[in-house]
C-alpha cells in the first residue's frame, strides 16, 4: 500500500487540536504586538535561497528539496521563511508603506531533507515574525519578547533565553581577522569543511559539529571583545530593554551566525525540561541588516525569529503541560423509527443553523447505540425523537450533566432549546 | 531580482484578513457539523495520486508537480486533498475508530501546473470535507448542507446548487454500454482523446472540451434513465433531505464524474453573480464508495467536497460583499524625549501582557508623526508619556473617539487603563 513519505507526519484529530490552539494563541499575540500575517508560496525559485539562506550552508547544499517544474524553472520547497518574506517585501515595495517598520508574521510548513529523528521531520511547521525597517534596539527586545510571551502564554516554565551580539560589520571584520589568526597555525588538525571555512567564513568553524571538542575551540577569540563602541552601546540597550520587560536572559558569546548579513542581536530560546532530548533549541532569531539588499531591495534593517511548532509541542510534553482544549457538542439527536430518523435531519440542520454544535447517527443504529455515542462524545444535551413525539409535535431533551429531561415543542424547538441550553 | 514563481501569489496584510476570516468561519462550521481537522503532508508518493485521482486524468498527466527527493523517491505536490485524506484514513486504521462515520476537514495549498489566468493559480487553497464510513443518504445531504452553509454564512446570495446521481455500479455499467452504443458508430468524428475514452471510460467523452458541440452530445443517453431502483431510491432520499433542510437545488443529468470509484451523489455549487467570469464552479463534490479500496483499505463508503478559497473570494467580490473584518488597536504609546522613549518600552510590554493590542514608534520620530501614526492605525487610545509625566509618575491617556483626556498613575497604569477602556 502507498504510505506517507518518510520523515513526514499526518496530524490527526486528537492531536490537531493542540496545533490549532497554539496557532490561535500565536495569532492572538501577533495581534497584540501588531504583527500582521503574510503568506508566501510553498515553493520559490531556488536562486532565492542560494542568496537568502546562503549557498554554502548545509540547508541549501544538502537539505533543500529542489526540482524543475514543467516549464524548466528551478524551484525549491522553502526550507525556511525569512528569505521569502523579504522577497515579498521587496517585490511588493513594502518599504514604501506608510506604516514603518513593517511587522509581519507567518505560519506554515517548511522542508528540509534531513535524517528523520525524534522531533525532527522533513516537513515541519514554523511560526516566525519579521520586523523590517527599524534599527531601534527596542524592536529587538519586542521581537524577543513576543517569542518569550508565546512560551509563557502556553505555560512553559523551563525555557532559557540566550542572547549575543555579532556587532556591526566593522566589529565582525575585526573578529574575523582574529579568528583566522587563531585557527590558521593548526588548521590542518580540523576537518575538510573547517579548512574551507577558514578563508570563506571562519565564524562557522565555531559551529562545526565534528571539531567541537578541539582545544582551540574554547580559546577562540570572542566576538564580545571585538565589538566597537557603537555595537557595544546597541547591545547594552537591547539588554536594558529586556530588563525593563522583566525578561530574564543569559549572554553567551559563543552564540553566532555564520552568514554575512547577520549582525548585532542574535538569540536562541532553549528548553531546559528534563528528558527533552538532544535538540534543545526551540527558537532562533536575530538581526539581519544586510539581507534585504542581498535580495535586491533597498538597504533596510530587519530582525526576526522562527520557531518550530513540533518542538514547542515536545517541550509542552516534556513539562507535562495539558493545553486547555475543550471539545464541545451541544446536542446529539437520537431518533427512534424511520420517520423520526428522517425528521431528525431537519432538527439537526436547524440546530447547526442556529450555531449549535450537533450531530446524529448515520449508521441506522438502535437507540442504545445512539445514546452510547452521545455519551462518548460528551454531548451536553440529547434530543430524543420517537414516532410518538413526532406525531404529537414534541421532542424530549435530556440534560446529560444532571439527567433532567423536558419536552419541547417541535415547532419552537430552536427557541426553546436556546433558552434551555443557556 | 528574484521574483515570485509564475502562477503563485503572496497574500499580504490588507488581503490576508479575508482569508483568516473565511478559514475561521469554515472551522466554526465544521465544529457545528462535527467535522474534525486533519493535516496531511504537502507532498505524497506520486503513486498515491495515480491511484486516487486517476492516471488518465489531466491533473495527473499534465498538471502534477512531480519530483524525486534526494532518496530517489517519486514524490508529487498534492493536486487535491481527498486521496491523501483517504491514505491517512487507511494508514492510521481510522476505520476502526469507535466514532463512525469518520468526519474530517482540511484546509491548505494544492498545486496544479496550469496556464495561469484570472482566479486560477498554480498554488491554490482548498477547503474540503470527507465523511467516511456511512452510506446514509442523510450524510450526503449533510455534506452538501455544510458547503451551502459556508457560502450563506459569508453572505453570498447568488449561488446555485446542482446535483445528479451516477448510480451504483450496476447502473453505471448499463449506462456505459448505452454510451458506447451511442458513440461507436460515429466515433471517427471525435477527437483522439475521445476515441481513446470510448473503450476505457466513455462517460468522460461527455466532459470533452473539444467535442462539446457535436450533435451526439445532446442526444447521449442520460444516466438518470439507467439508474436501477436502489439507486433511484437513494437519489430520491438525498433530494428529500435537501428539501427538509430548505436547500434549493436543480437536478442536472449532465453533471458526471469519469472515475470508476465515484457513484451515487455528485454535486456542484456555482456562482451566478454577474461578471464572475468563465469559471463559475465554486465547489465540487460527490460520493466515492470505491476509493478507500482503491487505496488498499477495507471497502468503505465515502463522500466529500472541495472548494477553492480563491474562487470564494472572487465570488464575494462579484457580489460586492464586504466581510466584517475589524482591525483593533487598543492603545498607541506616544513618547516625548529619550528617557520617556525608553520607559515606553515597559509600558507597551505591560499593555500587551495584559492582553491589549498596542504599539509604539520605532523610528525615533517626533510627537507629531507619532500622533499621525496613531490616527492612521485607528488606535482607540493614545498613551502620552513625556519627561514631566515620567518624573511625576503619571501618563496621559487620550480617548481618540471622543477626544477626552485623563491622567493615570504609572504605578497602576494597567489597572486604570483596563477600567478606562472597558
Amino acid at each position: 500500500m502507498v504510505k506517507i513519505p518518510r520523515g513526514t507526519q499526518d496530524i490527526l484529530p486528537g492531536t490537531v487540536e493542540k496545533w490549532q490552539y497554539i496557532e490561535e494563541k500565536a495569532k492572538e499575540l501577533c495581534q497584540r504586538f501588531q504583527y500582521q500575517e503574510i503568506r508566501t508560496p510553498i515553493f520559490e525559485h531556488a536562486e532565492l535561497f542560494l542568496r537568502g539562506v546562503g549557498d554554502t550552508t548545509d540547508i541549501v547544499q544538502k537539505e533543500m528539496y529542489v526540482f524543475k517544474d514543467r516549464g524548466e524553472r528551478d524551484l525549491a520547497l522553502r526550507p525556511e521563511g525569512t528569505a521569502a518574506v523579504v522577497r515579498a517585501f521587496v517585490e511588493h515595495k513594502m518599504f514604501g508603506y506608510a506604516n514603518q517598520p513593517v511587522k509581519l508574521f507567518y505560519t506554515g510548513p517548511m522542508f528540509r531533507y534531513e535524517r528523520p529523528q525524534a522531533g525532527r521531520y522533513r516537513q515541519f511547521v514554523q511560526f516566525g515574525v519579521e520586523a523590517l525597517g527599524s534599527e531601534d534596539p527596542a524592536i529587538d527586545a519586542e521581537v524577543i519578547g513576543l517569542a518569550m510571551n508565546l512560551y509563557e502564554t502556553l505555560g512553559l516554565k523551563k525555557v532559557k533565553l540566550v542572547i549575543n551580539s555579532l556587532g556591526d560589520s566593522e566589529s565582525r571584520s575585526a573578529h574575523r581577522e582574529a579568528l583566522v589568526a587563531h585557527f590558521q597555525p593548526r588548521i590542518g588538525e580540523f576537518c575538510a569543511d573547517c579548512q574551507n571555512r577558514l578563508e570563506k567564513n571562519p565564524l562557522r568553524i565555531l559551529d562545526c559539529k565534528k571539531d567541537r571538542h578541539h582545544e582551540l575551540m574554547n580559546t577562540a577569540p570572542s566576538i564580545i571583545d571585538y565589538l566597537n563602541s557603537e555595537s557595544t552601546l546597541y547591545f547594552g540597550k537591547v539588554q536594558q530593554y529586556l530588563q525593563r520587560m522583566n525578561i530574564p536572559f543569559t549572554v553567551d558569546a559563543t552564540l553566532v551566525r555564520g552568514l554575512d548579513y547577520y549582525n548585532h542581536t542574535a538569540f536562541e530560546i532553549m528548553s531546559e525540561a528534563e528528558g527533552f532530548g538532544a535538540i534543545t533549541t526551540l527558537c532562533g532569531g536575530g538581526r539581519y541588516n544586510g539581507l534585504v539588499e542581498m535580495i535586491d531591495g533597498p538597504s533596510t534593517p530587519g530582525i526576526g525569529f522562527a520557531l518550530s511548532i513540533e518542538r514547542l509541542i515536545s517541550a509542552l510534553e516534556a513539562e507535562n503541560i495539558e493545553l486547555p482544549i475543550k471539545q464541545k457538542v451541544d446536542c446529539y439527536v437520537v431518533s427512534l423509527g424511520d420517520s423520526a430518523r428522517e425528521y431528525s435531519v431537519k432538527l439537526l440542520h436547524q440546530l447547526r443553523q442556529a450555531g449549535f454544535a450537533a450531530d446524529k447517527d448515520y449508521l441506522n443504529r438502535k437507540a442504545k447505540a445512539q445514546f452510547k455515542t452521545a455519551d462518548r462524545i460528551n454531548a451536553r444535551f440529547v434530543a430524543i425523537l420517537g414516532e410518538d413525539e413526532l406525531q404529537n409535535g414534541k421532542v424530549k431533551v435530556k440534560n446529560m450533566e444532571n439527567g433532567e429531561q423536558v419536552e419541547l415543542e417541535l415547532a419552537q424547538f430552536i427557541q426553546q432549546f436556546s433558552e434551555l441550553s443557556q
